[in-house]
């Protein structure tokens, strides 16, 4: 996808720790596009619905669970089931690793589900392991 | 996934040297999971809707576009329309890049596009990348 370089990233965090290791491994696996930053549901659900016209919708969301205001399921729940969004790539990025959590989000349509692994470390690799990824996949390009 | 070894990866793909440069890179990544290969989308409907039941199906399936008898869309749509089927996360692997094929494939709810480079050294390398990220994918475990 990095090929095009208008394609920007919505990052979907409250935890700020959390949201910076994030931008910085993406950065370490040569992800060098615009990202997005929302602390809590609300604010993406507004973005996504009133902000940002059709030009400017990210092309990838990368979404925490545990939101404030409104959470993760139910940004993902909204986005899946409406026309506007429903083709934008949704990658789960949580600490729950439930199975239930994680047959629930797979059932709302996300797209890839992926703990962030406690240990410091780890999470690191985690996410630089997502932006290799990240560097191969193919996503829906804007039309119009 | 793969602290769950009885996971099996299915494997829709006709050209027997991209299976084996698939399944082979896939090891170089430590994905060990058993491979289930078929190289064409009647075989893979049949094992899917037929041959497996409930405990034989697979909990991720790697599928090509361009199949013999049934093609990569045919068997994408079957399997997303169909309960027993559309939680299982569907990684498309493909040489086509048209920009509509990518998006229909989404439409139709695939949960990752992927192309097959050509070039030898950058295919195998895009395999691993898919390795190295299957490694901490959460999928849908079997329930019952």
């Amino acid at each position: 996808m990095l090929e095009n370089h208008i394609v920007t990233i919505l990052l979907a965090e409250d935890n700020p720790g959390h949201a910076r290791l994030i931008e910085k491994n993406l950065r370490r696996a040569n992800i060098n596009n615009e990202i997005v930053k929302f602390t809590d549901g609300k604010q993406v659900i507004d973005y996504l619905f009133e902000a940002a016209d059709h030009f400017r919708l990210p092309l990838l969301v990368l979404l925490d669970l545990n939101l404030p205001v409104l959470s993760g399921y139910q940004v993902l729940k909204r986005m899946k089931s409406s026309p506007k969004t429903r083709n934008i790539p949704v990658v789960i990025l949580t600490t729950t690793e439930e199975p239930h959590e994680v047959a629930h989000c797979y059932e709302l349509g996300c797209n890839v589900y992926i703990t962030k692994p406690v240990e410091y470390d780890e999470f690191c690799e985690a996410i630089r392991k997502l932006g290799l990824f990240l560097s191969i996949v193919k996503i829906p390009e804007r039309e119009g």
